[in-house]
């Protein structure tokens, strides 16, 4: 955010954004890469085709060093019942009612056999879900989170797997949004309270080194 | 936030920006209005003042309309060994370990005699500790949400708030933060998905209206 | 648990055994009622069908008085990638992959269009699923809970009822277990400690009276 | 529980009591050893004093043997602002309320500078506290537990531990009850569904093999 670049410094100052550890135990989250935000015909439809193509390859790499992949997914009984609050504040959220074709995956990147899917009723991956006690049981100690959309269910998961003791990375290029203002914003306070955020390039280096 | 007027549209055109009820049985959450942000001498400080004015005038109403008031505030263990991955990211959280003088309340607002104080160690009121328990067992079902930093705790609990139940009611300037920009940014994100961030003036309408 | 019935004068002397109060939002909750333990081919076969039926009356009973009826079931992907250790640990859960038969509700009691299910992967209900958030944003209080079995799911879901702020009402006779010795011990427990453990009567007369 | 030995065998054949890993990074949990159960003037003293010496030997071989130990507490605001349903439900907790002697440590075991200490409002020690984060933080992977009492926190504390990812390997002879039923019935629930129930003995082998 360029018009942050002020605030790096002061924040630094503060004493914000140290920096967190790359554990020996990674796995990639891939956040709600789902036909709603990448079908025109959606009212989620947003300007995120490069995200998507860097999380297939952040996927891709992921698989060929054996690092885990797991996906979330949003999906409600139709009209909502189990949606509570979040399917009231955000009437677009009808797009995952059970059946539609909004809430499926697209080809790429999509999970394989074997490969854990998170299905989810709030914005965070942890919420509600059994995430976390995956994460524990299986021993990880770090998530490459990439995904949809940075200034909503990337955020919340990412603030999250902090709060859940799992170290953040959070791939800015493979992370996408409906404008890029909101997209800036967060990944600049993700960096200074509770990720490390990073490029494809270095999360790609990482995975490599595993 | 000024400079996205436009995304407003754009947003409500795409199925955000849904309203929440305002409950019968709202209280007020006061997140993280402690020294370390309002000590000049503490590496948090922030210009937070008038912030503060308006969060302790929430307080007195609420207090005058017996709409229960609940207290966040963060401690650690000195060394922060129950402080997890976020002590380890804010150095600057250091101030809240136990004996510091920063993680006390000012004078005003500050918890009375049988007012909940929840003690916490990551950015979300309900992330680790038993507030939720304590907003359902209390049968209440809106939180007016004020306090330090707009895009930190206060965003995380008005998330979780969401996430948990209780719709957020986010009183916009009795929130405070470090710069103007993360502050508007997240309010912006807020309003959109998550929360109704209104002004003192309508929150001190509805709490005399309970 | 005749044998236990020394033990209910002691607990109360030492000040346990106080009485929750039945609110005025109930719900009934239906654990895990589901062919895994009603067919004689699974391994979880278990002498439960009286206590079905009895489940069968209160979802009636409550469907009649327009109180709200929530089903858990169990499901995990083929192999368990999401069932964590308690996958582990019981390798009859593996009854629950998608797919198998046994983990279809019976004839009755099953969800209606509308119902909401909640599908776990842990013993408690509210265990990584969004639970909580579906009964806080709905306004219940209370949760009547039966199902199967006692000593498992129901007594997990019981005890975490209580610790998020839900008032547990245990149908004892709509509760059912392979063995009665576990199913009084639990039900001694729960009454000890976490919940009001009453009778199919008593739960259908409060339903009649909400 | 020698009355349940016929359980055992019906148990194993209808696919309960798998076997949980031990790992490579195990931690101590000492659930509510404080005086409320140890002084005789209170209301929740109990015949825990082996108990307590057990839980005690296997802390000193933990701290020999570099293994973290962290303890919980049970902490309440006078009168219980924050304690919810399970303070109404069980009057005896009242005990608990900040500043009774009741709730401090005894002499041994006792937390040592830098040992976490969990303040819980709950049975279980995850619940509603930040212990999860801790030991998902710390890359512990296996949780040994002992404390009070067996039928309450205990088995609610081993009962999560296993619903977060932490294999739970209970210290039989260092949990201690009001009375010995309790006490086996709840063992014997937990060896068949949730953990691995060993003596200290074990436990001690265990340890020194680290």
């Amino acid at each position: 955010m360029a018009e942050l670049d002020d605030l790096t410094a002061d924040y630094a100052k503060a004493g914000f954004s140290g920096a967190l550890p790359f554990g020996r135990r990674p796995a990639v989250l891939v956040v709600d890469v789902v036909r709603a935000y990448l079908d025109p015909a959606s009212p989620l439809h947003a300007p995120v085709d490069d995200a998507v193509a860097a999380a297939a390859a952040l996927v891709a790499a992921a698989r060929g060093a054996a690092v885990p992949v797991l996906f979330t997914r949003v999906l409600y009984q139709p009209g909502g019942a189990d949606g509570g609050l979040f399917y009231r504040k955000v009437p677009a959220l009808a797009c995952f009612d059970e059946g539609s074709p909004f809430g499926g995956f697209p080809a790429d990147p999509a999970p394989r056999p074997g490969e854990v899917i998170i299905t989810k009723q709030y914005a965070s991956a942890f919420c509600g879900t059994s995430l976390a006690a995956t994460l524990a049981a299986g021993g990880t100690d770090t998530v490459l989170i990439c995904g949809l959309t940075t200034s909503g269910c990337v955020r919340a998961s990412a603030v999250d797997a902090l709060q859940y003791g799992f170290a953040p990375f959070v791939v800015a290029d493979a992370c996408g949004d409906r404008d890029p203002r909101p997209h800036q914003a967060n990944l600049f306070d993700l960096q200074a309270k509770y990720a490390e955020v990073i490029t494809l390039d270095d999360a790609l280096h990482r995975i490599a080194a595993v």
